[in-house]
């Protein structure tokens, strides 16, 4: 077993240093006082990075910035920069400028170019950014930093998240240890005006940027991209792996390489755990569940059906009650838009039990069971669609009266 | 104007009689006693039919049966029987027979073959039907039917409504009046298990089934498929339309002619009011929003953009928070997938007020007043996406406490 998660997997506990990274926070202000709102991650020189960031066409001033000055700077960037209490988006042009100033403030703080910083932000839509006061907290924030400050970075970009999330994984290739490290924030696709979803990830293993890049999408694909609390999307969603290549090793351009592997290994493990701690931690969440579907034709139509059913009111509110109302699962599958699907066929089952099949409800089905099943904190739904092989997995929330008044009640 | 809204076109007033039709309800006992929870709408002969039935890969065995019968019968039925309090849902082969055995029974009390008998059933699913207490009341129901009958009716149809939707057009062709009579049940799509979309309508007109199809179709387009609660579809919904052509008048073939004209802007006005009346009766719902998005390229893409805004829960919770969060309905048109979209074009508008325009909140925005618009029980959300003349409105509710409540305990 090369892949190890951590001591330190879980959230609790403290994630491991990363040679090569040194991190750092701050009070700056932003929104509230006695926040520590402003946080830093910095690099060693070489580090190479990519990022994912969000597909709403709305995209945050910082997002723009930084999707520039990653390019600029040929995919090694040296410092990140992350406020929470102000997602400055939807603020326009001045918008843009502030985003470009913080950057610029700090690159010259530490002799870099500008496009060596990336921006993030999150917290409040709609309102100025005030970069006076993240300015001015930013010669104290680049002394703050030290290699050990991973988890007061997790509490530094935590919005309205009720508790860090942050992981490491071990992994060796060719006889060498690495880590990898990540740290994320916000509940999935919750609210996106207040709780972006962000991920920073960094490992001391030499990887090309280009190898980076492919390996990230596809965790991310397989992890990010599989959660939802409510299927809404935010402005400032980004996720970034950066790797240090400070154990000094040959840089690996190679996706098929043995140390590429076995990080691909760690980065997806990591990435997973890390997902599914927004879903656990979203708030008005009283359920993780994870709806697993197989028997598709194709791995998209598996997709299509988890979805349909991860989005629908009807399954969340059963899944709060505790109802196991199968009628509403099986309306799901029926409108999730598969080409002659035959109804005979599929399956539905509460953890191991099957609940309905051929249309109605299962021959063995015991009502008090299976509402046992879904008193739990955690379940799985399956369904079978009985014409293929492929599988795929969603993991979501139930939609509770919190969820209700936390998004209600959230500006006021 | 030919086109007259009855006075009795809100659903506090009665519907106007059909010459040629005859409508019954009795208390079958199906699910609970003391309701009158069987329908009859029986048709002079000749009269001839179009429905449209749901969309989702799971039908309820009546949908089967109806939608065979109907071509069976060559669009000429002459009873449509319904029932509340079971849908006859997940009920595999055994709910065929019962479906298929209701219309036998009453077509053999009318002298009628069983494909000129259309079966409804609108209830809980995945139970039984208790077909027996349904033929029991057969005879009683086929008594009870007068042509005056059609307010009863739309009370016989509703399942967890709080009000009856029913409502009346006259209109007039060549010198001849004619008038259109519909009731409706359901809140939308809100609660497939329980509440189906059912609607009923009849006109004396003479009108050929291939236009009444082509009629039909197009006004369901433009209404019932407009509105949504949530997203979810009934596994039992449908939309019937019927043409006794009482009038004596012959046949009307030709969806040009004026006779068709004018039927057609009488069904699609009537079909609408039904439609609305379905949202603003939904459970749960404390506002009546219409989303109207203007300048598309196309009108697929502005069905696109208003069915995104009004599927987002963070949308609907700010509704029933009156909270007028436009960073949640720009994010969700920046994710509703419109190729190219210039953001810095957009425009958002509560009633006449503009709010959030070149991505930021509006110049002369004034959060007191525009809160002020959004505390009515009615507004209308309005999207300009300056990128075409193309245009389209959908009609929604909010997500408030209550539809959490309803939809969690509606079990239990």
């Amino acid at each position: 077993m090369k892949v190890t998660s951590s001591e330190a997997s879980d959230a609790a506990s403290s994630p491991l240093a990363v040679p090569g990274v040194s991190v750092g926070t701050v009070e700056a202000g932003i929104r509230y006082p006695g926040r520590r709102d402003l946080v830093a991650l910095s690099f060693h020189e070489g580090t190479t990075a990519a990022a994912v960031f969000t597909r709403n066409a709305f995209c945050a001033a910082p997002v723009i910035v930084a999707r520039e000055h990653l390019k600029r700077c040929d995919f090694k960037p040296r410092l990140l920069l992350i406020n929470t209490g102000n997602a400055n988006a939807g603020t326009g042009e001045p918008g843009m400028d502030v985003a470009r100033r913080s950057c610029e403030e700090a690159a010259a703080l530490l002799g870099l170019s500008a496009s060596e910083v990336l921006p993030f932000s999150t917290g409040v839509i709609g309102e100025d950014l005030p970069v006076d006061r993240l300015v001015a907290a930013l010669p104290e924030l680049i002394d703050a930093r030290s290699p050990d400050q991973w988890e007061a970075a997790a509490h530094g970009i935590m919005t309205t998240d009720t508790r860090p999330k942050a992981g490491s994984r071990r992994f060796s290739a060719q006889g060498k240890d690495y880590v990898l490290t990540g740290i994320a924030k916000g509940a999935g696709m919750l609210r996106p005006d207040m709780a972006t979803m962000l991920a920073f990830l960094a490992t001391d293993a030499p990887i090309a940027a280009d190898v980076l890049d492919s390996l990230l999408r596809r965790a991310v694909e397989a992890s990010f991209h599989r959660i939802t609390v409510d299927g809404d999307t935010s402005t400032n969603d980004a996720v970034v792996l950066a790797a240090t290549g400070a154990s000094g090793d040959s840089l690996c351009e190679n996706a098929d390489s043995e140390l590429a592997h076995m990080f691909a290994q760690a980065l997806e493990s990591l990435c997973l755990e890390l997902a599914q701690g927004l879903v656990r931690d979203g708030e008005g969440a009283s359920k993780f569940v994870e709806i697993s579907v197989s028997g598709g034709a194709d791995e998209a139509e598996c997709l299509d059906v988890a979805f349909t059913i991860a989005h629908s009111p009807l399954v969340k509110t059963a899944l709060f009650a505790g109802d196991p109302n199968w009628g509403r699962v099986l309306a799901a599958i029926g409108r999730a838009g598969l080409a002659e699907l035959d109804v005979t066929g599929v399956r539905i089952l509460i953890n191991e039990s099957i609940i309905a099949e051929n249309g109605a409800r299962a021959a063995g089905y015991v009502e008090s069971k299976v509402a046992e099943l879904m008193r739990r904190d955690e379940l799985r739904l399956g369904i079978e669609l009985g014409r293929g092989d492929a599988r795929a997995a969603v993991w979501t929330s139930d939609f509770s009266y919190d969820y209700v008044r936390i998004n209600a009640e959230y500006r006021s």
